[in-house]
């Protein structure tokens, strides 16, 4: 800012807000100005959501998602399927398939992908402990719900390299799948990439 | 959300984050992902600044202004011309001409605008108290800088009424500006609306 307009407690607190992606320094100051003025209404209860996430929260030691218990909610789950592990990237992925109750299985939080480029390798990521948990027996499908980017393209291979070799040499039989490409639904074929349609066509279905 | 992924605490935090400014329900559950994955480098933070906020912050009974000071640190400020008010709806818009360094005046925060349709009407405002300011003797200019919009002009009109009868009434002479119409700096002739580009070419100035 030009000027110092107000305190810095204010000031600090526009700081803190424009790192939380989605708000840049205009965007900002408008929240601050808007936790302002609903002090007792948003301020207050924020405040108070955000200390109780910052005590109780944590990243759940089995499959990597973030809860307030330990094991997480989903590992504590009996009624899940715990045959069929379901591979992400980030918790936001686990987040966006229960949203969508796309399958009632566990799943297992990559924290990442593979990036040579970035230094990010193997041991960076949580592959050690998916195979541990694809050791232990009960697992009979892993399913890489991985991005459809080059980096997460590279993980899947090297996973489904790992489960094949985990395979040969103690005998643990996994099925490896990915989720199917295709047209998005509500899409329209104008606008999708020449890559996902000819994907799509490929694995054309009958109706 | 379709189930329940994480606890309570969590979806709380979700939930007042979608309250913010410029954050739909998925940019504050990206946004409430990211302060638990940065816990101690943002969630702490950003906590103990809306804490520190909330203690604070309160709104400056001379003009409106919100800050940790009373009066505010602007109205503090004895290099500032006291004999021009620059009159504005909101606390954002101070911001705004203070981030520009506009004028090196006092302000006048009215906390809004006249708008019959939604029941405010000029005892919701501060106009009262904008009057008081004008009579204590001080003032010799009052600049409306309200938005351009039909309210923030109605609300100019009222204003420039009001000080207009105290004239009149009590003997005390104000001139009354507004801020110029024209051609914002940057901005592109052929993305500009009739009205603005009228007003520019009558307002033309000599180079």
């Amino acid at each position: 800012m030009a000027r110092h307009v107000a305190g810095p407690e204010i000031e600090r607190l526009i700081q803190f807000l424009g790192k939380l992606p989605g708000l840049g320094p205009r965007s900002a100051r408008r929240a601050a100005l808007h936790l302002i003025k609903k002090k007792e209404t948003l301020l207050g209860p924020l405040t108070r959501a955000m200390a109780g996430a910052y005590d109780t929260v944590g990243v759940c030691t089995v499959c990597g998602n973030v809860d307030t218990i330990e094991p997480c909610t989903l590992c504590r789950d009996t009624s899940r399927d715990g045959s069929v592990l379901v591979v992400v990237e980030d918790v936001g992925d686990l987040w966006a398939l229960e949203r969508a109750a796309a399958l009632d299985a566990r799943y297992h939080v990559l924290g990442g992908v593979l990036s040579p480029l970035d230094g990010i390798g193997p041991s960076d990521l949580a592959i050690a402990s998916l195979l541990e948990r694809c050791r232990a027996g009960t697992v009979r499908e892993v399913v890489l719900a991985v991005n459809a980017t080059v980096e997460g393209q590279t993980t899947a291979h090297y996973i489904t390299d790992q489960l094949a070799h985990l395979a040969e040499a103690e005998g643990v039989a996994i099925t490896v799948t990915r989720l199917a490409h295709g047209v998005p639904v509500g899409g329209e074929l104008d606008y999708l990439d020449d890559g996902t349609l000819a994907q799509a066509m490929r694995a054309r279905t009958r109706i």
